[in-house]
């Protein structure tokens, strides 16, 4: 049964959950396109990561981070994690009746727009490519397209490291992305939030003509597009608040998602939800 | 406020907690030091992994792990993980009263034994090395020890990545292992339970003169002693069992603990704690 949310307002936030750091880029970008919106963020951190954990497991996970989103009064739900929605976007759409929407299917589409010789490649967390979304979503657009997919559980312990062009980082692209360039894939999905950190360490190994596709700007245009089609983007003209919150130490968050954004993160609060 | 146990029996089981499978590596000590008892782990692979955590999450949790194997009936309860140990085995003790012990002590005082030239390296998860908890270990034992720390966040993915011999984990290794080798250490506390899969490239990358310690055996034979100085010994001779607990799926848990352990696992169930 859903949880009712009769006070889906116009003034409402844009909701956006990840399991930690990563989903910031994805809140930059909808922050960018929505300069008027309110966004409170939530980061997993006690819980992170999620991608090599269990699909029920994740979907339950992402259950609880949307309720508590939900109980903020938000008016759109953004599921940032490619692990969570890959496991939990249908239950959290059958759940609630804010209106919801993952990465994912986005840059799904942009990718099969994007190629030219029908070969795409796809990287994420075990649990991500182990669903099989990312095919699913592109053969929705193109079924002719051929999809190649690799799981990369390393590139977030580095990225987390911030050993973002060490000689470690080249040779694990070079063992995990060597297929891949070997299928002649054209286009490259970086279908996990973390990945664009190592964007140029990837780029140097699948070389230029391969083109990068990220979760971000597509996610932040179809939100833009879904609220405007909705009726629901706010036309007051005003300074708007962004919030995070997570699930560990916010200091810890700050510090990390500052490192990782390059710019400041006010009003980090602790919720506690993950014990 | 203890949670009383007026049930503490000879013939209960020996619990056992980690955040993963690493603990078993622990477990399967204890279970062939002490070849009667029962023994019952939980891995909360739901939460994992622990190491970047927060004190006051990872404390938490802790609390949760020890809460439900108590309610089984455990006549003693091990704190298999190191990060789990440092951050809450004060926690833990105050708040149960079955008798508790944890890794971190047995084998800071063998390295504090083990060492000839009064330099001992630790390595383990960053929050581990933030608490201190091994330098404050073996000064309790000789002061006169100098304890050189450094955190090894990657060793873990690489463990569970199965990459025990390649050349990124040698590159790893040197990285982060060389200030250690520089302070001319004569002994490394292994203070992680994964790092034990990575000996062969820590000790060829620290030569072969550094005595490596880790924690399963001094753990299990603190165990041992202290069960019989007791007198809570089972002497029963009968066949004994081994039950596994975790808070994700069972499936993959028995998969990277078979790997990782070399012998099957029966008994693996899911308990719903972390949710």
């Amino acid at each position: 049964m859903k949880e009712k949310n009769n006070h889906i307002s116009q003034n409402g936030s844009i909701g956006v959950f990840d399991s930690g750091v990563g989903g910031l880029t994805v809140l930059r970008e909808i922050a960018r396109a929505l300069p008027n919106e309110d966004c409170v963020y939530l980061g997993d951190t006690a819980r992170l990561p999620y991608g090599n954990k269990s699909r029920d497991t994740v979907t339950k996970f992402a259950l609880k981070n949307s309720s508590f989103l939900v109980s903020l009064g938000i008016k759109f739900l953004v599921i940032a994690c490619n692990t969570a929605a890959s496991a939990g976007l249908d239950a959290v759409k059958e759940s609630f009746d804010v209106p919801t929407t993952g990465v994912i299917k986005p840059e799904a589409r942009r990718a099969a727009t994007a190629t030219r010789n029908g070969k795409v490649g796809v990287i994420g967390t075990r649990s991500t490519i182990a669903s099989g979304a990312y095919e699913l979503a592109i053969h929705q657009h193109d079924s002719g397209i051929t999809v190649h997919s690799r799981p990369c559980p390393l590139f977030v312990p580095l990225a987390e490291e911030g050993w973002f062009e060490e000689d470690v980082t080249r040779l694990v692209a070079e063992r995990y992305l060597m297929d891949l360039i070997n299928e002649g894939i054209d286009t490259l999905v970086l279908g996990c939030t973390h990945y664009p950190l190592l964007k140029k360490v990837i780029t140097e190994t699948v070389g230029r003509d391969v083109a990068l596709v990220d979760s971000a700007v597509p996610i932040a245009r179809e939100v833009k597009d879904t609220l405007k089609s909705m009726g629901m983007l706010r036309d007051v003209n005003r300074r708007r608040r962004l919030t995070y919150y997570v699930t560990d130490d916010p200091k810890i968050f700050t510090q990390v998602g500052e490192s990782f954004l390059g710019f400041p993160l006010d009003d980090v609060r602790h919720v506690d939800i993950a014990v």
